[in-house]
């Protein structure tokens, strides 16, 4: 087993009331964990960024919202996969990246559970790489008339059926090399 | 516009029991107008296979139930493209037959709402095609302990606001060249 911690657009300008309710209050908390775990042990990191292409997002190059999280501030060491699309594996060289470095197992964390975090947990398992997700180390916002609790879940009940292992924190830090 | 309708996965072993409770009734129904009104326009359709690997799963060829449904049945001019994954673009060739023909507009229809058909629309948005998906012509199962309308209703959200326009069969006939 090659594992790898893909953090997904743990980016400030998700916290812009822009983009409504959050379910997880605790998912930064978790991120940070998980972090400081790989870290510790001295395993590899990726960040991927959203580059959003839409004048309007606080996620566009340029706006403050388009930096890291404080906790989630990349090292110099560690990879920064930036992207246009909502997977991770759109337009990017990441599938490339992780096969050169022969990495198997992919944990993922980040925002959004539906959107950018299972589209790319439902890429790389199409793919043919392990993933593993924390329920707690990502979040959902309320969209289309639907609670964040409910895009959660839902998103999280496919990811479980064909593409994911679902865990805690607590249980995948347990299981770390 | 150049358009194409894809059918995906409306094959026969989707009606055994095993698949739990399916939400829309009337999906095959809507899926049937759709196909029709193509022909019937010579516009061109895709059916899209799903070739299971599972020893256990009806869609495994060798299985009756790998049949597409009698009312989907391909004509010899219209394209079958078999899948092992879930979305459409994983492992085929299908993004590429869609470049060599200039489709850029995609009208999607099948099963089931959150896994093939929702997993290749996202991948065909995030590749820049133009998706429309009629919300009556798709379905889901049950699972996870959720029912089969919360799984439809979350992924058309998600699907509605990055990667596909959403719409009725009815209204999705009004448009077609």
């Amino acid at each position: 087993m090659s594992i790898v911690l893909i953090l997904i657009d743990v980016q400030q300008g998700l916290d812009d009331p822009a983009w409504s309710r959050w379910n997880n209050p605790s998912a930064d908390a978790h991120i940070a964990e998980l972090l400081e775990a790989f870290r510790q042990r001295g395993l590899p990191v990726i960040h991927v960024r959203h580059d959003s292409k839409e004048a309007a997002s606080t996620l566009r190059p340029g706006q403050p919202g388009h930096a890291f999280k404080p906790y989630a501030e990349p090292r110099p060491d560690e990879w920064i996969v930036p992207k246009q699309g909502t997977s991770a594996f759109a337009g990017t060289d990441l599938e490339a990246r992780l096969r050169s470095k022969g990495f198997d197992t992919l944990v993922m964390a980040g925002f959004s559970t539906p959107f950018a975090v299972g589209c790319t947990a439902r890429w790389a398992g199409d793919l043919g790489f392990r993933v593993l997700l924390a329920h707690d180390a990502c979040a959902a916002f309320a969209h289309g008339g639907l609670e964040p609790g409910v895009l959660h879940a839902s998103e999280l009940a496919v990811l479980a059926k064909e593409f994911a292992s679902i865990t805690t924190t607590a249980q995948l830090l347990e299981t770390l090399p």
